[in-house]
């Protein structure tokens, strides 16, 4: 252990990095739409869903995509990697402002983190904002290092050119 | 203390952790429009301001937003938050490459970040970039933790249809 | 050095830093279009591409621009510093995501980061996405500090109004 007034604080930037490390694999694994990778990163109970501002500050549940479970997760995942054939494009998140909130007493990690995705369809020379928006995360450890017990994917916007229901 | 040859690099780690928690503190201050809470950022005889890079690089102090003082600011705030029910929007502040550039001898930080707002009319399904730019930013150690005593929000661009002045 | 299990997370902690850094500031130097000190964020012998995802995917190695050691890179900087005149704009990087992958054996840092540039033309008053991509970096140490040995941008989109090769 370290012995200086500054070891609580190191935790803290340990814990941040390992996060942000974990965003950064989890938006590489979509960009490059790896998709059983991105698969992996959730935990077997987990919940993923994707959902609209307005609705999240009514406490609606419906959203674009909602999934319990990873089988629920993976089977949205080989969905896209089917029909994504038919229009391709590329996707590119950045994500910024992480903010690590706490962990709670079962040692589940809370956090948040804002997310853009800008879109590029093969047909066309610009990029565009395809959804912009607030990861709600609560991550969990297990043997294979962090995983997402839970994200809600909270998109301020939606673009209407968009058929596809991509995860974010 | 920490007796290795990264005690310094240490302390450089943990003020740019620092600053970026408070940037995202401010930014989801703004997004969620809590702006009291967005005023309490600042200190008592803050100085913000949002100019264009145009003016700044002529030295012309004429901005969008001036404001000298936690009152002036407040003023604004307030302002905001009557008429922003004339036109609802969501915004979405993504704040990049800090620079934490040194501390005088007062103890006041200098920082840079870049920023990126984007904004949602609630009756339009798309995204649009309100405003890119940099803060130049003074901050100072208060009982109550780093505030601002001065940012200098300097954009790059302004949507013309943006009739209201909102503080990023 | 420090007698602690986080020992190995704090040197991953301090280079992710040190990169993190050395980006923020070529940002800022093309930002500024400060490129003179851009070029001297590259070794002697670097290598510096602009390509297009599509055929990086298809491992062809033409691109908007190609530079093979610092000379060329001079070069295509003061090519821009003297056509940049005709029409003036405003650049601003947002660089995240960075992911330090490594070192190999002769001590060359691997990393990627996801880029978005914005662009204002004088003449229009709204921001647009210049360029989003991703950097494939190599990293060397130098007595001047960290330089780029080879820096590939891959880029999803470029808008077709752009007739300069700009560096990004």
């Amino acid at each position: 252990m370290l012995d200086s007034p500054h070891s609580a604080s190191l935790e803290t930037l340990l814990l941040h990095h390992e996060i942000e490390t974990f965003n950064t694999r989890y938006a590489a694994a979509l960009d490059a739409q790896t998709l059983s990778d991105w698969v992996e990163m959730f935990t077997e109970d987990a919940f993923y869903v994707v959902l609209s501002r307005e609705n999240a500050e009514r406490n609606y549940p419906v959203g674009l995509i909602y999934c319990e479970g990873r089988a629920m997760i993976r089977d949205r995942a080989f969905a896209l990697d089917k029909t994504a054939m038919f229009a391709p494009r590329y996707l590119r998140h950045l994500i910024t402002n992480l903010s690590v909130t706490g962990t709670d007493a079962d040692g589940v990690i809370h956090a948040t983190a804002n997310y853009l995705v800008t879109q590029v369809l093969l047909d066309r020379p610009d990029a565009t904002l395809h959804q912009v928006g607030v990861y709600e995360d609560q991550f969990r450890r297990t043997a294979e290092g962090l995983k997402l017990k839970s994200r809600r994917c909270i998109y301020d916007n939606l673009l209407v050119d968009n058929a596809l229901c991509i995860p974010v």
